[in-house]
């Protein structure tokens, strides 16, 4: 059944961020729809954020185009040059490469969902964290310094 | 700016289909988001769907995974075991060589508006048309006796 039953697929807030850097996805539940849907290529998730909760630390990624659509409710953008409202409706989208950390952050009142979708090589890809202390590679999370942190990278 | 300005990227019904296969189509206004956003790896397109219109022939990709999230308004997906109707909020998601041919057709009053994405080897890829004599593959579209179809696939 290519339409997906969102509902069958399990909902999660797993992180392996290391701590402090995990509170602020607390409230972010999200279901990975590649392995539902037998996708190789495109890996997607379906993303409820509830209010005050951020879609991740602030981030981008050497090796992965990724794209989100908001479905519904609203979020704010942030980036190195400022703030953005998302709507429902609107799609942000984010090239390899393009060393401007984003994320996105729930300041409403209620939930808003949107569903994030990426592609390119994953085993290659590494990125960085703007805000705090901390690299990702495929392996896990590191200190700016090389240093790794004890924690397992979740796919 | 990662959020997209949609009212930016120039829309349009073009199609590469030869007649008289591009009838259904001409009611699907899309734009197309990656050399917007300067994405190299996902590709995606923004559609308005007129009532009446479908969102391709019939169809499925040997190499590209697909899926598609409706934002507003709804639509058939019609598929080789039956009918399921898609809305505003729904994810759709199909897989690289699974030979089960798929479209959107918009039998409702209202425009359906979604976004499509798609990962995968581009140059590599193929696929059949379910319901007419045509499958494609890079360098444009053919009958199911090989013989070329005079017409230029779009990017």
């Amino acid at each position: 059944m290519p339409k997906l039953d969102l509902d069958a697929i399990p909902q999660t807030n797993a992180t392996g961020y290391p701590a402090p850097f995990d509170t602020q996805v607390e409230g972010r539940h999200y279901r990975r729809l590649a392995p539902a849907a037998s996708l190789a290529q495109l890996r997607a998730s379906h993303v409820v954020l509830e209010p005050g909760a951020w879609s991740s630390q602030r981030h981008w990624h050497r090796d992965l185009d990724e794209m989100l659509v908001m479905i519904s409710g609203e979020a704010v953008l942030v980036e190195d040059d400022g703030e953005t409202l998302v709507l429902a409706g609107d799609v942000v989208a984010w090239a390899a490469g393009a060393k401007n950390g984003h994320h996105l952050q729930n300041r409403s009142d209620k939930p808003c969902v949107y569903v994030v979708a990426s592609a390119g090589d994953y085993d290659a890809d590494s990125g960085e964290y703007s805000d705090i202390d901390m690299v990702f590679d495929a392996e896990g999370y590191a200190r700016k310094d090389g240093t790794r942190y004890p924690v397992t990278r979740l796919p």
